[in-house]
C-alpha cells in the first residue's frame, strides 16, 4: 500500500471508530500491546487539527503519558548529501539487532506544502522498515512548523507507549527545524562530511553548538583519512565550545555506512550519555524543562491562532507589514495597533 | 544627580509636557538637534508602559524612523570578568576621538527586578560618559526581557535620530539576552578571555556562532602570549563554522584596555564589515528582515499580554503547569485548554 493510501485508510478507520463510538481506551490498549496498525492510526489522529480529533488525541495522549516507558529520544541532523537516511538505516539496524525497538520520525517543514516528505520514500530505508523491531513514519503533514512540531512531539509519546525504546527524529537543515527537534530530544547528533569547505555552507550557525555528538559520515575508501582528520579538527574546535548544561562534552567520531564502521562507537557514546544523565537525574529534569518550554511555545501558538482566524487577519497583517517595511511604524507600535484592531473588531 | 533622581526628573518633565499639551514634535525637534536632555527624556518615554505613554512614544518614533541617519549598531557580549565595561570605555573613547558619536545602551534582564543595572554605575565608564561625543544610558527598566528588548530596540532609533552614528548595545550572558541583542544589531562582538577552560562555562552554547568578531581581552603583560595563542585557536575553530549568511568570515583578535592595543584593529574590522554590507545592500536587507522578525515577536508578546491581563491568569497558568509537570496533560493539550478557558471566560 502506498503512503497516501495507508494514510487514507487510517483516516477511514478513525472515522469508523468515531461512528461506532469506540473509545480511545481501545486504541490505547491496542497501541500499548505494540500493534503497529494502532500506532499508525494514533499518529494520524494526533496529526489532525479538527477540534474533535484534537480532543480525542488529547485523551489518548493523557493515557500514554502515564506509561513511563524508559526511552532514548535522539535527534539527527545534517546537510543534504551527508547520507542521513543511509546512516539512519544502518544505525537503526544496528540498534534493532541489539534488541532495541527503534522508531524513526521526521520533521521536514519544507515538505509540508508539497505533501512530500523526507521519509515519504520508504524505499530509502528499505531494510530497516522491514525489521520487526523498527517502525518508520514519514514526516507529519502540517502547514506550519508549529503544527509539525506538535504532531512530532506527540508522536514520540505514542511510539514510547507502543514500546519503542529508541526514538530517532530526523530533520533537514531548514529554517528552525533543528532547534525544534533539539527541543524535543535527549541527545542531538550532527552528521557532517569531511572537508570544512563548501559543505559547511549548508548548515546553519548555532547548530554545531547544539550537538551532543558530531559524526563524520562516508569515512571509507579514499575518504577515510580525510574523515579522520576532519574528526580531529572538530574535536579540538568543540573543545573550545562552552560545555553542555549537564557537563557532557560533545563526542566526535567517524562512520561508514558502506563498511559498517563507527556504529559500535556511537552506540557506546549513547550508552555513556544515557547512563550519566539517568544516574544524575538530569534526564528527568531536562525533559520536565522541555515540557514547560513547549507549554510556553504552545500558548503563544494558540494565541496566534486566535488572531489568525480573524477574517481580516491577512489583509490587516499585510498592511501593517508594509508599514513596518516602509518605516512608517516601529515593529512594536505596529504589533500593538494590529492586535487592538483585530481584538476590538471581533472577539 | 543620581540615576534614580535623573529618571525621576525625566518623568516629571514628561508629565509637565503632557499637562502643557506640548506635542511630541517639540521633543523630536530638540532630540534631532542633538539635545541630550531630550534624548534622555525620550528614552524614558519609550520605557514606559502606560497606554498614553505608548501612544506618544509611537508618534515620536514614527518621526525618528524618517530621519535615516546612517549608523552602525554593534552588540557586545562576554562573560563576567572579561572586562566588558573597561573594553567599552576604551573602545568608545577610541571611536569618539575618531569623530564618531557613540551611544552605549545595555540589556540586562537580570537587573530588571532589583532595579539595578549593568550600566547603572556610570563611574565604570567615567571617562567615556564625560566625552562630548558619547552618551551612556543604563539598561531599561522593565519586568520582562520582551519589555527590555522593545525599550532598547526603540532607544537605538532615538539615539540615531539624535545624531549618534555608533550604537553599542552591551549585554550580559544571561538567558536569551544575547539572542535578543543579536536580533537588533548589525554586528555582534564576543569578548573572551584566554584559556579555554573554566571561563567557557559562563557563556552559553550558540553564542560563539553568532559572533561576527571575537576578541580576546586582557592581552597584556604575562597574559599576552596566552591571548595570542587563544586567538589562533579560536580563529581555526571559527574556520570550521558555517559562514555567516552574508558571507562574512568572523574575525578574531586580541586587545588590551591597559595598553590600549587592538582597538585600531577592531576599528578596521568594523570599517571592512560595514563597507562590505553597505556596498552589497545586505545591511538594508538585514535590517528589514530584523524588523519583520521583531514584528512577529511583538505580535506574540501583545497576544500573550492579552491573556496575562486576565484576572485568573496566574491561578490557571500555575494549575496547568502543574498538570504538565505531573504528566496529566501534554504541553499542547494544556495550552489549548488554558487559552479556551481564559478567552471564553472574559473576552
Amino acid at each position: 500500500m502506498s503512503e497516501a493510501e495507508s494514510k487514507h485508510a487510517a483516516k477511514a478507520r478513525i472515522r469508523a471508530r468515531r461512528m461506532n463510538k469506540r473509545p480511545v481506551e481501545d486504541l490505547f490498549a491496542e497501541l500499548s500491546a505494540g500493534n503497529r496498525q494502532a500506532l499508525s492510526e494514533a499518529i494520524t489522529l494526533v496529526e489532525r487539527k479538527l477540534p474533535a480529533a484534537r480532543e480525542e488525541a488529547s485523551a489518548l495522549l493523557s493515557l500514554c503519558l502515564q506509561t513511563e516507558t524508559p526511552s532514548r529520544r535522539i535527534g539527527i541532523t545534517g546537510v543534504p548529501g551527508v547520507g542521513k537516511s543511509t546512516f539512519i538505516e544502518r544505525f537503526g539496524l544496528h540498534l534493532a539487532e541489539h534488541n532495541h525497538r527503534v522508531a524513526v520520525l521526521a520533521i521536514d517543514p519544507s515538505s509540508s506544502r508539497s505533501g512530500g516528505s523526507i521519509l515519504g520514500d520508504k524505499t530509502r530505508m528499505n531494510q530497516l522498515s522491514q525489521h520487526p523491531n523498527a517502525f518508520i513514519r514519514p514526516s507529519a503533514a502540517a502547514d506550519t512548523l508549529g503544527g509539525v512540531a506538535r504532531a512530532t512531539r506527540e508522536s514520540i509519546l505514542l511510539c514510547e507507549a507502543a514500546g519503542f525504546d529508541t526514538i530517532i527524529v530526523e530533520t533537514v537543515g531548514v529554517g528552525q527545524s533543528e532547534t525544534t527537534v533539539h527541543g524535543m530530544v535527549d541527545f542531538f547528533l550532527l552528521l557532517m562530511l569531511s572537508g570544512a569547505g563548501d559543505e559547511l555552507q549548508g548548515i546553519k550557525r548555532g547548530i554545531m553548538e547544539m550537538a551532543d555528538a558530531l559524526f563524520i559520515t562516508k569515512a571509507d575508501g579514499d575518504n577515510a583519512m580525510a574523515a579522520k582528520r576532519a574528526a580531529r579538527q572538530y574535536a579540538s574546535a568543540l573543545h573550545l565550545f562552552p560545555a553542555n548544561a549537564n557537563g557532557w562534552v560533545p563526542q566526535v567520531g567517524t562512520c561508514s555506512a558502506l563498511e559498517g564502521t563507527g556504529f559500535d562507537t556511537l552506540h557506546e557514546v549513547l550508552d555513556a550519555y544515557f547512563s550519566s544523565v539517568l544516574a544524575s537525574g538530569r534526564m528527568v529534569d531536562h525533559r520536565k524543562r522541555q515540557d514547560l518550554l513547549w507549554l510556553d511555545e504552545a500558548l503563544r501558538h494558540e494565541m496566534m491562532d486566535v488572531v489568525r482566524q480573524h477574517p481580516d487577519w491577512e489583509r490587516r497583517f499585510n498592511d501593517i507589514r508594509t508599514q513596518v517595511a516602509n518605516k512608517a511604524l516601529t515593529p512594536f507600535s505596529a504589533a500593538h495597533i494590529l492586535v487592538r484592531q483585530l481584538l476590538s473588531a471581533s472577539v
